[in-house]
């Protein structure tokens, strides 16, 4: 089965798909949508839901990931930020797809084994647990991480 | 032409419909989304999302009107908020419905006179602009509002 990991942001949205089987992993596809922020917002909603929906209809995850927002030092992003987390989860929940959220040091516990890594560790993790994936940048390598986080705590859920 | 005024939140999103014709306006439908606080969030924003776009199906709006957001002193409300507003902006979206944003005084100036209405100011206001109409609660009330307002600025703004 495939699991979806999802690092959202109005700007860009990361996204990773990885195939579970048992006790093993396996990378599958990983990008990110990025919106033109010289569009309304509701434009760049749109595209963001639009093309979600496309790769869950082509990569058919049966359930989802996501890290849990917490408030940052900008309200206006955090605003923002949350908007685009809602359309993001929406996609997954339209087609009855399950969407777990995860604290940020939780997935990072996952992957690097400390809460507090940094974004680097978590790539290089990324790679080692997933042979042969490249992370296009570094909002699809959270995806990814998000996805295994999932893969990893799971067993302890079902 | 029909103007949906939008009122989101992830308890109870209100919803209100009114009809323009120059500038004459008539009331056509309101109500309110409600969801289970026992659900998930997923299938909370999914209910949103699903109730909305049979709104826009049987009602048919061009235009959409929703208030802005700010922080409140619940950072967890303000991000469920903005969550639930991100779903409720996509749903005119997908539809290529224009949604314009309003900053909640000037919806309150728009339909009372005054910036600082009170909500019963709001809703007395309401259903004199709107003869006949009997809003069916506070947030169908305020949607209306916000759909009153958008019909008050939008002749400077086309």
């Amino acid at each position: 089965m495939r699991i979806l990991g999802l690092d959202p942001s109005l700007s860009s949205t990361g996204w990773g798909i990885i195939e579970v089987e048992g006790n093993k992993m396996k990378y599958v596809a990983d990008g990110f949508i990025k919106t033109d922020p010289k569009m309304p917002i509701y434009q760049r909603l749109a595209a963001i839901h639009n093309e979600l929906a496309k790769i869950i209809e082509t990569y058919k995850p049966v359930e989802a990931a996501i890290e849990q927002v917490f408030l940052n030092d900008n309200p206006s992003s955090t605003i923002k930020l949350s908007m685009a987390r809602g359309v993001v989860i929406l996609a997954p929940a339209l087609k009855d797809i399950p969407v777990v959220e995860y604290e940020p040091n939780k997935i990072k516990k996952a992957v690097v084994g400390v809460g507090k890594a940094e974004k680097q560790q978590v790539e290089t993790m990324v790679k080692i647990l997933l042979p042969g994936c490249k992370p296009k940048n570094n909002d699809s390598s959270d995806a990814l991480a998000i996805a295994i986080a999932h893969f990893n705590y799971r067993g302890a859920r079902y």
